[in-house]
């Protein structure tokens, strides 16, 4: 099978980690023989932007379209204000192409001292799957400002939640949960303060949960209290489901909490398959360490492996599973790890140990 | 002097600790002898709302505006929606009250194991003031639903800021920040997804901070980085700014990094002095816990002294202290703790304790 990969580095380490991600997917094809991957690279990244003055061609979609999956690196670079970076790249493609579903594992990969004491005794007690809503809520990006340049300025944001939109992502919250061992799922939002959306949420999502009533065991936490969860009882949860800036927020907190941030992956899915999902690690662009050649591309690796299961419907899970273990192999002995892991190796120190391990698994 | 309070004890645990705190108040200024506390309680809470179908009295801005100071316990309850019960109570009051800024101070009190394995060791890394604008922002209550009853339904929550808003906070941080020993403050916004209001939060910020270069050292985090900072570097943060969801979660994961949730205050300020403040824990009202005598009663305990200073207007930052310091010699011993700081002492037991060293400080 061939598959045909939208490739965009986007900025900073995004580029450094997008090169080995594809370096280690073509050593996994040519070990495995029946795919392989084409890869077509877009240059929409801010240096670009500065030049000419768009990040994305017109037809941005009818490109990426005739792919089967999007592999994306990083976005966003000091001399472009983040707020046009993202709005004119990442989250138009989020939407536009219909991934409504942002899938963020998380749990501590050998090798990781993660910061909490308790977890660094049972590492296994964080072993969570983050469903994050991903095309609607906090990030519509309705919203204005008036009065703007006086000093009665006034803006506004709005967040928009829709019926078909909550139910969408609850049931895919609960189909997740209903695939894996524990299957628990807890959802979050903050409907004390905010009493309009939030509300409608927790009232959908009530009512989709009756149909998994007996098959997948379920709660509610507020947005806040969910944080101190998080720190003390790590240990009670599987799947976790909430808002678009919610599951942003506590995704973060989680790569955090698992031992770094530079190891977590983030598949922005479209489940209906009518549009190319897209995968990418949850890191930024990292502008102090941008062309040094020391980023961690594990969190690349993980989102590659992620995407393999994604293409293979089924068929290559096995495959994306050997892809794990050659990563923990890597990220298990101490002079392989990068420097965010306590170790001193650089990228390709690290890819190239990597494709050692996918040769050898 | 006489201080006239409004006690609010609300609901669960709150009752229990806002009669602890009184207690413990009332011996403070039993040891002092320059001023006392008057209390008025009102039965504003969850069962009598059941009962009799209102929160408060319709001429509730009156009542407590004949008032110095408002103690509040903890408000919410099961059998009433929280968007009930918040917003006809604990939102109301903060907002109608001009309470505009909450400021949270987080530390390791002696004698907590706080959860990070770093901390453990240094305690002292960990020594933040989080202001949280308490009066726009995510908590306005503006939004609405529309086609609620049907597949169709969409329901929005819409954010205000206003440059006067931002303004105030931001100068409030400021001032804090410049009247302690590192003179920090890092501000947090989600201005690269959120492109209206935050944007507007950013671009007031900065245009303050400008009054207060060379004398306060600042920096911008986005809220989802500011997780991983918050676990990985504390020691490199002292003041926090950030909106009224954000530090909503900012200051519930602080807590939990402290230690417990159980000793964290919150104080809701009218730095115009024209409506009483109000001091409460940030806990809530734990309705596992509640009516077992079992509540941690020192956030109460902690809000009390904020209270305390508040009202001193700098008179009584010795008395405030010394408060302080009779709270950590009782947690700095194991037998006057509670459950959550790893003790086995009662709410009763910890108060006893805290008053027989407000006698011997
Ligand atoms: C870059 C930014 C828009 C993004 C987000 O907020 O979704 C990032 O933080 C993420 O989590 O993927
Ligand atoms: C009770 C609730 C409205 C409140 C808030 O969200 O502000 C609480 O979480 C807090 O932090 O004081």
């Amino acid at each position: 099978t061939l598959f045909k990969i939208a490739a965009i580095p986007g900025d900073g380490i995004g580029v450094d980690i997008t090169e080995a991600a594809k370096q280690v997917l073509d050593k996994l094809a040519e070990v495995n023989g029946t795919f392989r991957f084409e890869y077509t690279t877009f240059d929409w990244s801010s240096k670009a932007y500065k030049a000419r003055g768009w990040y994305m061609q017109d037809d941005w979609e009818a490109q990426l379209k005739t792919h089967d999956a999007i592999y994306f690196g990083a976005v966003g670079w000091p001399d472009v204000p983040d707020h046009i970076s993202l709005w004119q790249m990442i989250l138009p493609i989020r939407q536009v192409m219909n991934q409504y579903v942002n899938v963020r594992p998380t749990r501590i990969l050998r090798g990781t001292t993660p910061p909490l004491a308790q977890l660094q005794k049972t590492p296994q007690d964080l072993d969570w799957i983050i469903i994050r809503e991903n095309s609607e809520g906090e990030y519509a990006g309705q919203g204005g400002t008036t009065h703007g340049h006086t000093a009665n300025a006034i803006a506004t944001e709005v967040a928009i939640f829709t019926r078909v939109g909550i139910e969408r992502i609850t049931r895919f919250a609960f189909e997740t949960a209903k695939s894996r061992p524990r299957k628990k799922l807890t959802m979050v939002t903050k409907s004390n303060a905010q009493r309009h959306g939030m509300v409608l949420w927790d009232k959908v999502f009530f009512e989709v949960a009756k149909e998994y009533d007996g098959v997948v065991e379920y709660d509610k936490m507020l947005v806040d209290a969910m944080t101190v969860r998080m720190v003390d009882h790590p240990e009670s949860m599987d799947c976790i489901v909430a808002t678009n800036l919610h599951a942003d927020i506590l995704s973060d907190l989680a790569a955090a909490l698992a031992g770094s941030i530079g190891i977590a992956p983030s598949s922005n899915l479209d489940p209906t398959r009518s549009c190319p999902s897209m995968f990418e690690p949850i890191h930024g662009s990292a502008p102090d360490i941008a062309g040094k050649g020391i980023a961690n591309p594990v969190g690349a690796f993980w989102s590659a492996a992620e995407m393999v299961r994604w293409l293979g419907k089924g068929e290559l899970d096995a495959v994306a599973d050997q892809f794990m273990e050659a990563i923990e192999n890597v990220t298990g002995k101490p002079d392989t790890r990068t420097r965010d892991m306590g170790g001193s190796a650089n990228t390709m120190q690290v890819t190239e140990a990597v494709c050692r391990e996918i040769e050898n698994v």
